[in-house]
């Protein structure tokens, strides 16, 4: 691979693992070596959908997210220029007045749900990884995510998970693992999936 | 991962791309640099299927295999002893008088649609590779192997994959993706993946 700074993409649906997989490879590999945008902070302000009230928004669809400034901000690093991250609330559904500065690495890691959906930000990713877990497993997941950590009722997130989470997850996620260069199943608890990452991206002398 | 040999194994469908990914995986270390062990060596002679003619026989189902064979070889080689592979005639359905000497290396690679079916080999692999391509292609790969290559008929093909190929397939072959520790999408056209896998077993000092 090029000298340029390396686009890892690390993608699949709700509660697979991702992020675990994105901590381990940033823990191996050293957090000041790594570059990490999350597509999830760059959900559209409430402002831009026209005047929607944050419950007609399905926030598991492609158009929530101001996917194009992503692209702009991978472009930025990719090119050794720093960038300022937005900063989401979701309590409020806006971008904060706070920003995160990030810096750019030898890695850039990318993560979300839909990131390998618009071609544009596909095509810029230079490693595309799907994490694959069981959809059981992975709606077992997000209910102690949502109720035990968050203080969820059961019920509002099961009727979540029905209405916007599953269908969503159906139409534009599960098809995009098609883009991934390496699918990796069982997330983060697969140590050889994620050991062989890790050594892959210590040959390019990141750490 | 420790210092004794690493043992590699490649599995998937028929035509998914396996021997490619081998192929390209042993170039990019070096031939001399890794032990290959392909399931297929180790077909039960004819006469080891009770008096069955050749034709009554299914070679897509696990019991085709003398996979305890390939499991002593395995063990012999990652304790540094070189082995002698049988080496099978598709004509006579039976191992020929000759042998192949494999000797030990650093890392084993091992072939097959159905390496992961049996507990006792899987646990020994170390790192589970599942090839995965779209059945489509891959029935167009065998059909281009078989009457392209092997100068079968179309009809004979046809009927031989519907009849067992496929059924074995969805039997035996794609539920053993589950034990996969990385599964490569697209097989021999993958270069990315297959690069990932040749920079972490290079980290190996294996050439």
């Amino acid at each position: 691979m090029s000298s340029h700074p390396l686009v890892v993409g690390i993608a699949g649906g709700t509660s697979s693992g991702k992020t675990t997989v994105t901590r381990e490879i940033a823990a191996a590999l050293g957090e000041a070596n790594i570059a990490l945008l999350q597509h999830d902070s760059y959900y559209k302000d409430l402002s831009q959908f026209g005047g929607k009230q944050a419950y007609e928004i399905n926030f598991d669809h492609p158009d929530a997210y101001d996917t194009q400034l992503l692209i702009q901000h991978i472009r930025e690093l990719k090119s050794g220029r720093s960038v300022h991250q937005p900063v989401y609330s979701y309590t409020t559904y806006r971008r904060t007045n706070e920003q995160r500065k990030v810096e750019p690495k030898r890695v850039i890691i990318v993560e979300g749900i839909l990131i390998f959906f618009e071609p544009e930000l596909r095509d810029i990713i230079d490693v595309k990884v799907f994490v694959e877990t069981d959809d059981d497993e992975r709606v077992l997941r997000r209910i102690r995510r949502d109720v035990l950590e968050r203080g969820r009722t059961i019920e509002s997130v099961m009727e979540q998970y029905i209405a916007t989470v599953k269908p969503m997850h159906l139409e534009f996620v599960e098809p995009t693992k098609r883009w991934a260069d390496v699918i990796i199943p069982r997330g983060g608890e697969n140590r050889v999936a994620i050991d062989l990452v890790v050594r892959m991206l210590r040959t390019l002398d990141v750490a």
